[in-house]
């Protein structure tokens, strides 16, 4: 199985705190990063947390309040200097292009690599190789916001049981026949029936991210059996009012949509600065959806199969 | 004397380092804050290190490159969370105004607090008070690029001497003709000469900021007898062709201008990221103006009487 993570350089909301900076992950699947949102900092936090650029060519961003995307024009400088070669991809709201294009006019800034811009919209699939998508989708919030789902694509063929290989050497090419359904015939003449020399695929996993986002039940369709989860927490229960007039949610909202959606684990974040103790924010979400966990700026999560 | 400083949040130049953040300052008279820059992650920098924003109504942006102003919508976006009721000042390129309103604009952003925005050219005086002068004057840099200098306007009256006063205890009315040139006639008679019992006033002080800028003699008329002067040394002297080609200047070339300039102290900053050891920098800037210095972030570095 592939490496499937997410790695945390931000989960605070708007107002940055000594602890919490604003919003920006690195996914990982394989060999291949992604990045979803860059508040003010992030590369400072990929600096203090020794996170990594490589194969970092596609970067999301949900929407243009400043603390998902003001790192961004630095990152892209900052790439600049460090002479990158290889075409960047960002996709965000359709106002972000021209904002990145006056910046870079402002300063005078020639890219030395190719900056390509894709202007979200509904929910579609944005990038696609064999093995892996990344899709997105509409939130509810006070501008126009995105989630986005990063899944593997289900393996076709079955996976060969080391014990048989062990036992039997086969070929290549009945390895391969194997995989896609086909019994094997021993050296003796002897009928080993698929099903007993092989073991079904692996599930496929995939990772979630949604914030900014009011407490939304429609976007359950979207994330529905999601392995990871990661939904924004800004508030506790007690705050519910401030969520609803912020567009924004809160533990217990996040937990209930994790449990509607059958999800995996749960990821909270995006806390408020009121907060210096996050463990009510846990308890709260525990009680709805157990396998709900607090993220930590500089930790890494495995996207595991669920 | 007032309380006058600068304090240093941010001395590294395009690219950001573990121990180097973009530029940014906070200038403190008596009780009035002026940040002069305002480099990515500023405001965790003035989390990091206690600064505080009190009284702070004025910011002086020097150019557009990101490294001198990306951290400035945060900022903005911060005061409007905090809160702020007091105008905030910007001073800054003309295509400043635009970007800043776009990013509110995209953002949402319904600022509570009067944001006025001074688009700046050739030399001209920004702020002034009684006591207290802000004034820019042009840099030379690969695009427009403006320094500034902030001055303590000259006293008009000469200060008693302490003895003076303990011995003949003066009423208020006379101890203000006496700042004003006046003599003393004690009750006996005697006159004392007002040079027996006054000293001249403070030399008014001064704190120049220089950044970017190529190595320009030209400057030395707009910051002449400066106390402190603030001059980029991004490169040392065996980058110079190096720091000619992207109008920036090395250690001797700032050390040079100090001497020049005549002036009390000289601070360096701006460093590239190559140099992890800034001690030969320094050793290179004294060797032509002796009383250098390595700033260091975090720290607040008084301007005295030279």
């Amino acid at each position: 199985m592939k490496f499937f993570s997410v790695g945390i350089l931000g989960n605070g909301s708007a107002v940055p705190t000594r602890i919490q900076n604003p919003t920006s992950q690195i996914v990982q699947y394989g060999k291949s990063r992604f990045m979803i949102d860059c508040g003010e900092g992030t590369q400072m936090q990929v600096l203090k947390y020794h996170f990594s650029y490589k194969n970092l060519n596609h970067i999301f961003i949900s929407h243009l309040h400043g603390d998902h995307f003001f790192g961004l024009p630095g990152l892209i400088s900052s790439f600049n200097l460090y002479a990158r070669t290889e075409p960047l991809y960002i996709y965000g709201p359709p106002a972000l292009e021209n904002i990145l294009n006056e910046l870079l006019k402002v300063s005078a800034t020639r890219l030395r690599y190719p900056l390509h811009f894709h202007a979200l919209k509904g929910s579609e699939t944005l990038y696609s190789t064999d093995q892996f998508s990344v899709l997105s989708f509409p939130l509810k919030h006070s501008i126009p916001t995105w989630g986005f789902l990063f899944k593997e694509k289900p393996e076709n063929s079955r996976r060969l049981k080391k014990s048989f290989v062990e036992s039997y050497s086969p070929g290549i090419e009945e390895m391969h026949k194997i995989k896609n359904g086909s019994d094997y015939i021993a050296a003796d003449g002897t009928c080993l029936p698929n099903e007993d020399i092989t073991i079904p695929p692996h599930k496929p996993r995939s990772y979630a991210y949604c914030s900014d986002t009011s407490f939304n039940p429609e976007i359950v369709t979207e994330i529905k059996n999601v392995s990871v989860l990661y939904h924004e927490a800004t508030f506790m229960n007690d705050a519910e009012d401030k969520a609803a007039e912020k567009l924004h949610s809160t533990a217990a909202q996040a937990a209930t949509i994790a449990k509607m959606a059958n999800a995996g684990e749960l990821l909270l974040g995006h806390f408020s600065a009121r907060y210096s103790d996050k463990i009510p924010l846990l308890e709260e979400a525990k009680a709805i959806f157990p396998n709900s966990l607090l993220t930590e700026q500089g930790t890494v999560y495995r996207v595991d199969e669920y």
